[in-house]
This record gives structure tokens, C-alpha cells and sequence, in this order.
């Protein structure tokens, strides 16, 4: 029999937040790749656009035009998936297998910046603070509305990941139901915190921190790691150092912090390839359902496609969609890799 | 209050196969798609291709040749995610979050014709049966050593969904343990199957049978249909309409079913936007784990990305990746267009 060495032999890791196994095939890193290249997105958008319907005094597709704002600009979304109407319960009972039920919900757009060419990492952190403070403001008075029991907060970037407008902007989905994975974390968060009456990530966090080999950056009230249970290939978590339930609680400090650490990961993601890095980014946190959740840990996921290159993503298809998620290099090897970077984005080392 | 009307109004819907919900919203199919243009495959591939590894007769990555092979044929996967290798349990125990075990596994490779420009919906149904009679015996024959417990077969057609090769191929991966999503789906099937003494897919194909809006295509013994649940907007399943627990229990006049309604199906999906239709297919059936499995009962998903076009897919991102899967036409429309369409493929059509 051979002995196991996880940078060689094929294995499976627990993720404690879904509660489900992922496959780690170290040694398939190896493999050519003849499929699919994806386009490396453009690098010379002016910083105003006058077709981009996110830039300031432009018209949206209601017939709205844009103010001439300064920081961050938030609106409604145009195309909301979820509809601020009160629906009747159906009079249809739901059958067996025919179960459903309405749903309710506001969708918003946050522009980042006025800046058409800017983008999170190419932001200065004063921006970034604005930003964080918009998130703040959002999810507090979102969440204060009576059927708004969860607010999702999150960011499509780059066209690979189906994002249609290149100008810095994230979304807000907000609704009366706990989303089917948030539900999931939320399980898992409470089952540990009845148990030990610390939350999952702080003890996860100090075994990080012991183990170093999988942090990417941190500062006095931040971490970024890439989680021992990782899909994507450079997948990340920002946590909150002290176990805060949402994004409300943070200090000054802490929003700055936030900022920091932010540009600072997005900056290494787009120097490992010296491309404006793709990614799926969004918080989890506590439920605005009114009550108290000391269970929840603010955290923030980043979920990269880019695999070997800028134009060579990881494909989560076949036997991912029916099996299990599978990786091929390791999250030790992906951290290394991401550490390594400058925290000074490509662009400017070139001037 | 506003009536709810499931063909406008934005609601939830669960899948009792994964114990998860998903939200539908059809209103939103609406909206204008400004984002990313996938490239349509070429149509003008020739039936061998002298730098085609899976062509009879060339010689692959280890240096070995194919054999001149006349219907489908099996090799290992050069480049497989699982190793064919005992290894010992590592030294190292697993900590609270550090939790690991050495998985064991075959990955192969079932190359479905030996030319190299055709694709199951454009093979002769005497030719597919020859497939399912290839998934039969290797089901069986990996199913039946000692380490292997389980054994997914599947097929990822198109670059878009991660295939390197255009030749007709899927692929097998074989393990020791139940891997994520079929644990779930075996949980889900037994609960079922404990209450009722029947299999929750027969219950539900009654029910599905019963309403008619989501058939797809169906024989005496095979059903084709958008389940209720789907996330993907053209997902389909084919159910045995008798609950045989694997693919080695179908009677020859089942294979030959099975393999029209592979072909009829496919058929169909080609001919919606006159394009090699991507997808990613496969089958989930019982564990290989040498029990009986009464729950179990035989069925084929089919996870297709495109959305609105021969171009335009549905992105599975942001809110999708952190909350909860969204999708935009209703899975009752989706079976319309898809019934609608004619069972001769567009290109003899054309002829
Ligand atoms: O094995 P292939 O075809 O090279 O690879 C493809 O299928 C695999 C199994 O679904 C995936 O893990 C890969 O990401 C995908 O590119
Ligand atoms: O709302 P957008 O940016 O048009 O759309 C994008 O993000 C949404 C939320 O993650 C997804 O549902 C869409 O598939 C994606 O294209």
C-alpha cells in the first residue's frame, strides 16, 4: 500500500458550512487543456461611456436617467428576478410534488463608482469604505422592512460570469424566505454554536491561523483564506476577525479594514494572471428576521472560474453537477500562489 | 393583493430529489441580454480527424494505440480524477475542520461511435442501443469490484460545458464512496421509499403523467420530461416508468426503448435552436455497494446551459452560487417548446 500524500493522491475534503465533501485530484493539474478558451476582457474602456446605462446621467431602460453621483448610486433593478408585491397565497394546494409558493422581494443594483473603467481593485480605499457603507446602509433598511428576512448581497464581475456591463456595480437581492444555502449555513452555524457557544468560524479561523499554509492577507480585523473545503480552484473567504453577525456591527475601524482587505485580495486575484480577474463575490450574514443570531459570522466568499490562465477556466459540469465538486490543484498551492502577489496592482507597477 | 399566477409571479419550488427549493421567475425572461455571445460549434466536422485521440486507430497521450473499433469503445481516462490505487489511511487523523479521507477510483472513457462528426441525436437507434448495452456491462463489471460502491456515468457534449473533444463521448468515474449530491439523493429516495413502500420517482411520475404540461416524449416504458424543479431552463429527466434500481435490469425491449427516447430527446433539444445543443447528461441509479436497493429507481438528467439561443446561456453565478438556483422561463413553457418540436433531426430536414 502507498502512503497518502494530499499534494499527490486523490481525496475528499468536508465543507462544515453545506455540510458536503468535495474531490481534490491534485496530480490532474498535469493534464493539457485542448477545450474551450474563454476572451480576456478588454483593458481600454473610457471612464465614461455614454451608452452604459450605469453611468451617471445616462437613461435606464425605464426611462430614468441616472443623478450625477459622486460615490456609490443605488436603484432598483430595471429586470428584478423578485417583485415588491404582496402575492395571495394561491388557492392551488401545493400537492406532494407540486410544492410551491410565492415569493417576495426587492432587487437593487449598487453601482460602485461613476467611473466606467474602474473596477473593485482599481478602487482607492476611501471609495472602497464608501461602498462598504452603502452595504451597511442597504442591508439595515432593507432588512428593517417587515417581509425582508433575508438581504443577499453580492457582485457578478467579468462577462464569464454572466455579468452584462462592465461598469463596477454589484446587485442586492433581498426577500422574505431564507435562500435554500443560506438555510444550509444556517443550520450548520446554529448546530455549532448550541454546542460550543463559539461560532463555527471563530474556531475554524483559529485553526487557520495556527496552520497559516491557506491564508492569503489579513489585517487587524480580517482574514482572507482559501477555505480547507475550496471548489473553486481560487476560491477565497474574507472573514470578520471578531464574530459579528452582520455587517451593521462593524466598527470605523473595521469598515476601513474591510476596504482594505478587499482591495488587497482583488488586487493579488488580478496580478496571479495580469487580467481583470472574474469572479462571483457576495456576504453571508445573520437573517433580518428581528432576532438576535450570535450564531452568524460575517463572511465574505469569493468564487473565481480562472483556472490555469486568463483565458482557461475550471468547467463545474458533468460529473460536478450530478456527483460532487471536484478540484484539481490543491487550496494550499492556490493560497501560496495568491500570497505571493503584490498587494500593487499590475497597471500601476507598469507606470 | 394581487392574485398568484405561477406563469407571472415570481415563486419557490422544491425538489424533492435534493431537498432544496428554487426559485422561478418568469416575468424575467423578458429582460434584454446585453452580456455574453457563446460561439456556436462548427458544423462541418469530418468522420475521422487525424489529431482526434478518441479516432480509431490514432494513438493517445500514453503512447497506446485505438484499436480499429467498429461501435462504442472503453479505455481509462489518461488524465482520470481518481486513481486505480489502494492508499493507506493517512497518519494524520482529520481535526474538527480539517476533515479528509483518501478516496479510490476508475475513471474511463466511452468513445459511442467511431466517427468522429456524429453525436447521439444524429446515431441510428441500433447504434445507441450498442451504447446502453456498453454502459450495461460496465456498470456491472466495475460495479462488481470489492472497492467501487458507486459508479457515475455521464456525458459533457459541447465546449461550452467543458468537453475538450468533439468526438461522441462520455465518460465513467467509479468510486468507493457515494459521492455528495447521489448521498442526498439516496437519503431523499429511502425516507420516500420507507414511508410509502414505493419509489418517490413512480409516485411522481403518476402525478407527472396525470398533469401531462411537462411530458416531453415518451414510449411504453420511458418518460421524458422537464421536471417540476428544474433549474436549468431546458433541464429534462428520463424516468423508467417501471422502478428497475440500475441500468443492468432493463430487458432488451427496455434498452431499445431507452435508447429511441435518448434519441428522440436529443433530437428534440437540437432541433429548439437548430445547434449541436450542449449539455451535460447522466444517470443516477442504486449504489454498486452489494445490497439490495428497492428506493432506487433508474432516471437520466439532462443539465443544458442555453437559454434563449444557439448562443446565449443561462449563468448560474452570483445569487445562484451563494443563495439559492434561479431560473428565468417557466418549466412548463420549456416543456411546450420542447414537445413541439419535430423528432427528425434539422439536418436530414435540410435534405
Ligand atoms: O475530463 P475532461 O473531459 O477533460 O473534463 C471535463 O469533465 C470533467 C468531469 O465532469 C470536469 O471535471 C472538467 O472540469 C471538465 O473540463
Ligand atoms: O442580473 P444580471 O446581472 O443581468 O444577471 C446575472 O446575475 C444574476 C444573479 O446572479 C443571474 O441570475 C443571471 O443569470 C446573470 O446573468
Amino acid at each position: 500500500m502507498i502512503l497518502f500524500d494530499p499534494t499527490e493522491h486523490p481525496h475528499k475534503r468536508f465543507n462544515p458550512l453545506q455540510d458536503e465533501w468535495i474531490l481534490v485530484s491534485p496530480h490532474r493539474a498535469k493534464r493539457p487543456w485542448q477545450g474551450q478558451q474563454e476572451k480576456t476582457p478588454a483593458d481600454n474602456r473610457p471612464d465614461y461611456d455614454d451608452t452604459c446605462y450605469l453611468c451617471p446621467g445616462n437613461i435606464r431602460a425605464n426611462g430614468i436617467a441616472n443623478p450625477d453621483y459622486e460615490d456609490s448610486y443605488v436603484f432598483d433593478n430595471d429586470f428584478a428576478a423578485l417583485k415588491n408585491e404582496i402575492i395571495a397565497q394561491p388557492e392551488v394546494a401545493s400537492t406532494s410534488f407540486f410544492k410551491f409558493q410565492p415569493e417576495y422581494g426587492i432587487c437593487r443594483v449598487v453601482c460602485f463608482s461613476p467611473k466606467h473603467n474602474l473596477t473593485i481593485p482599481e478602487m482607492e480605499v476611501s471609495q472602497l469604505t464608501k461602498v462598504v457603507q452603502t452595504w451597511i446602509h442597504e442591508y439595515r433598511t432593507l432588512g428593517a422592512i417587515e417581509e425582508i428576512n433575508y438581504v443577499q448581497i453580492f457582485e457578478n464581475k467579468g462577462s464569464i460570469m454572466g455579468c452584462s456591463n462592465p461598469h463596477p456595480h454589484g446587485q442586492i437581492w433581498a426577500q422574505h424566505t431564507l435562500p435554500t444555502k443560506v438555510a444550509k449555513v444556517a443550520t450548520q452555524l446554529n448546530a455549532y454554536f448550541q454546542k460550543h457557544q463559539r461560532t463555527l468560524l471563530e474556531d475554524y479561523l483559529t485553526e487557520e491561523t495556527n496552520a497559516e499554509e491557506r491564508i492569503v492577507v489579513r489585517n487587524d480585523f480580517f482574514t482572507a483564506l482559501v477555505p480547507y473545503w475550496a471548489t473553486w480552484p481560487f476560491e477565497t473567504m474574507i472573514i470578520s476577525n471578531r464574530a459579528i453577525s452582520n455587517i451593521t456591527e462593524m466598527t470605523k475601524e473595521e469598515q476601513l479594514a474591510f476596504a482594505e482587505i478587499l482591495q488587497q485580495l482583488t488586487i493579488k486575484y488580478d496580478n496571479l494572471f495580469e487580467t481583470s480577474f472574474p469572479y462571483s463575490a457576495g456576504i453571508h450574514q445573520a437573517p433580518t428576521d428581528g432576532k438576535e443570531h450570535p450564531e452568524w459570522h460575517f463572511h465574505m466568499h469569493f468564487y473565481p472560474p480562472l483556472l490555469r490562465s486568463a483565458s482557461v477556466k475550471k468547467f463545474m459540469v458533468g460529473y460536478e453537477m450530478l456527483a460532487e465538486s471536484q478540484r484539481d490543484i490543491t487550496p494550499e498551492r492556490s493560497a501560496q500562489l495568491l500570497r505571493e502577489q503584490s498587494t500593487i496592482h499590475y497597471k500601476k507597477q507598469r507606470i
